[in-house]
């Protein structure tokens, strides 16, 4: 009887199933805890509108630790398997798929749900996934669908910035601070970057620079007569973006122009935003909010479509890079060791094939 | 020569100037130190776009207090004749004046620049008039053009709002909160009203229930299990309107509804607003500012018509009352003491005439 069941499942195994590795959450906790490498079965007999792809590259995004301690907006439903963002090939398609086939490449766009991109094979729905192009490199196209996107969205949708208008920006180095960056460096508009006056200081404020951010300086500099100085002959900022909060989103509403935007996108310091009644009053000052999922999950296809191809072009016009260090998804501990280190310039990603 | 002197003197006044009486400050500072009763000459020869006005009525409003402490966003010229709003009747109008003619009720508007109303006679260009109706009493036309239109702004820039709506304020038995409750009533649209846990609280919530605010909370009562039980079936606030900054702001903006407005047009605790990350981000709450003078000072003839129409039909149906206390121009001093009392629900009201 036994040997009996053993053949029967790996008869239906060959015949419906791949394996894929998969780093997976059957708890909300600390992310080294609860993170495991897993082995699983993947239907590879792909029906109606499913599409089975391998997943080529995934970065590791701070979104997936506060996703895996369950600390995030919304809660995944366990168990899970971590990832939200990343690029695949797609393998085989199911019988009512119309817009991919085997080769595209495809990136998983889901709002409100997990993607699970850290993973080498996948089933989706064809409406979850969003057709790439050939001729960006793979690690590029891993990474574009949360940072660029979200530094694109930006600076379309709150202020209509033109050539010579001047924004400015706290958490500068951070992956979405530096797509601000160049974006509006391809778009002539000037950036006012403000970063934590770490360790490595003098090594961001170069790299900034170099990417094209105007003005370079640390928190404690914005609060001083002599950061005045140095903005006194450019206008006032349109738009403000806030990734911090505290008393940095609070100088950011000080400087930014009278009907001017402070845009809120995260909370790195987990203080509330803080701005003082005269510059609501006053100054028309509009505070806001910006969440991509709620944006993907009230835009029509072809907006994504419109914002992607933008972005696209972007990157093949080297007006955008990405900044990766690969590392082999069979190395996955140190590669996540390695995503906690700050003061890095790259991303990690992790190349899902090796 | 003295007695020549006199007599010239003598002559011009009987031939081109009236006497007024008026408060005026030649310094900021402590209003009952700096606010002194003077009797100034007003030309009484009006030429060009001049209208001679007899003061009729003017209120004692906060901004008053402000704006002689020098503290106000923006400071008047010196000397500065008191008072920011009133009502008063033309006496004579210059050659090219064609829209205003003697007896006619005005309301002086001015952005940006103090009226001057607490005087007893004044000479305004003709733009600086808005021609109001003579069936609506003199003491609500001089209370109407600040804290109703505040009112009716915060209830039309930046929701749309249909009956059964619900908004949140909190400074419910202020001026403009009051105001908000019955334009909101007129409109089937429900009111939440925070007020201050204040020694006549009792009688607060009877006279704000009388006006139709359909919920009348204390800013404690806001905070606990039993108020979320309280408005558990109504709809959430789509508008919120925060006259007071500080924690009192911060639990508007968790009531207001996902992509709900919380607008702040007062700071009264002198603190500043303080709005939690995620609500920004996640729930997308839009915070805004609104300022009157910025309204009037963007806005058209037109659209100032409009809104003067609409509050004046709100007044001859009744569904707006102005809540005064009139005191004689003639003892200043009382009525002023009078208008820092807490606890009124009449705003005073100069009786400039008498």
């Amino acid at each position: 009887m036994i040997s009996s069941t053993t053949c029967i499942n790996s008869f239906r195994l060959a015949r419906h199933y791949a394996t894929s590795t998969a780093v997976k959450y059957t708890a909300f906790g600390t992310p080294n805890q609860v993170l495991k490498v897993v082995q699983e079965n993947v239907n590879d007999n792909v029906n109606g509108d499913e599409v089975l792809v391998d997943m080529l590259h995934a970065p590791i995004n701070p979104v997936d630790f506060n996703l895996a301690q369950g600390t995030y907006a919304f809660q995944p439903q366990l168990p899970a398997i971590a990832g939200s963002e990343g690029v695949g090939k797609v393998v085989k398609v199911g019988s009512n798929v119309t817009g991919l086939k085997p080769n595209d490449f495809v990136i998983p766009v889901i709002s409100s749900k997990v993607a699970g991109t850290w993973r080498t094979k996948a089933v989706f729905s064809e409406k979850q996934l969003f057709k790439a192009p050939a001729d960006i490199p793979a690690e590029a196209l891993a990474t574009v669908s949360i940072n660029p996107t979200t530094a694109y969205r930006l600076l379309n949708d709150f202020e209509k910035l033109k050539a010579g208008d001047v924004i400015i920006q706290n958490a500068a180095n951070s992956m979405v601070g530096v797509s601000v960056i160049q974006i509006a460096k391809a778009r002539g508009i000037k950036t006012i970057n403000v970063v934590r006056n770490t360790g490595d200081i003098d090594d961001v404020v170069d790299h900034l620079k170099k990417l094209g951010g105007d003005i370079v300086v640390t928190e404690d500099y914005v609060r001083t007569q002599a950061f005045q100085r140095l903005v006194a002959d450019l206008p006032r900022p349109k738009l403000a973006l806030n990734a911090v909060g505290g008393s940095s989103a609070t100088e950011l509403a000080r400087n930014v122009a009278d009907n001017g935007t402070l845009v809120t996108y995260g909370g790195m310091s987990r203080e509330p935003v803080t701005i003082p009644t005269s510059h609501l009053i006053f100054r028309n000052v509009n505070v806001r909010g910006f969440w991509l999922n709620n944006w993907f999950e009230t835009h029509s296809a072809a907006e994504r479509q419109a914002m992607f191809d933008d972005i696209f072009d972007l990157i093949r016009n080297k007006h955008l890079k990405v900044w990766v260090e690969k590392h082999k998804f069979s190395e996955f501990s140190s590669a996540f060791a390695r995503s906690q280190e700050s003061g890095k310039f790259r991303k990690v990603v992790l190349d899902l094939q090796l």
